[in-house]
């Protein structure tokens, strides 16, 4: 049977969601503890990776198994083996065309971050610093800018040998409690590093420092500006996948 | 002159905060720090100590320098010495008879749950996991209950020998915002554990294990009941020192 398990982890001390040769990740520590419970040497398939430091509140991972342990009870168990930072909040039996990564329709990632004077050790680890109060408004008018198809090279990491570089952002939410920005972003794909890049152009946005009609140009002409900074991987939560 | 800082900390990987011979201690981090920045070795003083996995939002320390470094300054230079997990977030000059310790008119604890099926890994670090909603209204209830001048001997923990157990808790205040459960608990004092098990005694209130007949009578009689649980370490923050 096909098991689908929803996992969250904090990526803090992971080398991030894929297995690789030398450092701890998200893949190789579910795998090794399915390994534990059924005997098998399961391929988990996850709906994507995350890069290092990255966080996720809702992960979906699937895997085969003969194993005759009811579905439901795959959490509980899985539970008892895995480390305190990666735990699964949820597992059930899905059909075997089922596919964690290819049947899902859309993600969201949040962009966390905090308004203060100094990195603060309550809020740095999941967070990102910013020192003083951004625009949201002109945040609001810079994310409708974003929103929908576009060819987004000028947001993908440097580096990066992506070919097919246009993807769809349905809609980004930013919400501010407090001293607290929240930044959603959903889509139907995103390319190495953008929603870090997009929560950078936000916030340069919000800070003043990149105007509207800058933004409009960037992601036009597929040039970024230095104005729009990469922001730290901590803030970036995988939030949601939906199938 | 005398320097009073606010310091923040991630108490998960201390052995508290008073110097001890072995372990990592918030105060010995400060101390060192605040030689490596004046080359003074400082007595510096807190509003009191914090056990073991517990964290600050804002301790408050004081110490006596010679140095000519402008007050408001330290944070910034302690902050570019001191570890992620313990930051200063503000410093200034106080008169000479100011006591972190001594001057405090009371303090306020937080105490932290959330609710889930199981432990996740990003709520996990600051607060404690609790399986079903519990009723806050009879939380509330047993709050109005503990408020007030008692002798709290119910609620020290056990091999404790302080003599003197009568404190006055001001006000406990408790808010749930969806499956975030806070309960923040005012005083001029606390005994070894007090919140810990204040917050233990709420919860099975709230969970319908023990009625508020009881509580009243276990405060009355000085006996603890073992429905009352001491709650772990980590979701106990110090939230704020008034002077």
């Amino acid at each position: 049977m096909r098991i689908l398990l929803t996992v969250s982890y904090d990526g803090t001390d992971f080398c991030g969601y894929q297995v690789q040769p030398n450092g701890r990740t998200v893949e190789e520590t579910l795998n090794d503890a399915i390994y534990k419970l059924t005997g098998e040497k399961v391929k988990s398939i996850a709906s994507g990776r995350t890069d290092s430091g990255v966080h996720a509140l809702s992960q979906k991972v699937h895997f085969d198994t003969n194993s005759n342990i009811p579905p439901k009870n795959f959490a509980f168990a899985l539970n008892s083996i895995l480390p305190s930072d990666v735990k699964v909040i949820k597992s059930e039996k899905v059909s075997g065309d089922f596919n964690a990564r290819y049947s899902a329709k859309k993600k969201t990632y949040r962009y966390s971050f905090y308004i203060g004077a100094f990195e603060e050790p309550m809020q740095s680890r999941y967070k990102t610093l910013i020192n003083s109060a951004p625009d949201i408004s002109l945040m609001k008018k810079g994310a409708k800018i974003i929103e929908g198809e576009h060819d987004f090279k000028c947001f993908l990491a440097s580096g990066s040998s992506v070919k097919d570089t246009v993807r769809t952002v349905y809609s980004i939410k930013i919400t501010k409690k407090g001293r607290f920005i929240d930044v959603y972003v959903t889509g139907n794909g995103f390319l190495y590093n953008m929603v870090r890049i997009i929560a950078g152009a936000l916030v340069a946005v919000g800070e003043g420092k990149l105007s509207l009609t800058e933004l409009e140009s960037v992601l036009s002409s597929g040039e970024r500006t230095n104005k729009i900074k990469t922001m730290p991987a901590k803030g970036l939560t995988l939030y949601k996948v939906n199938y």
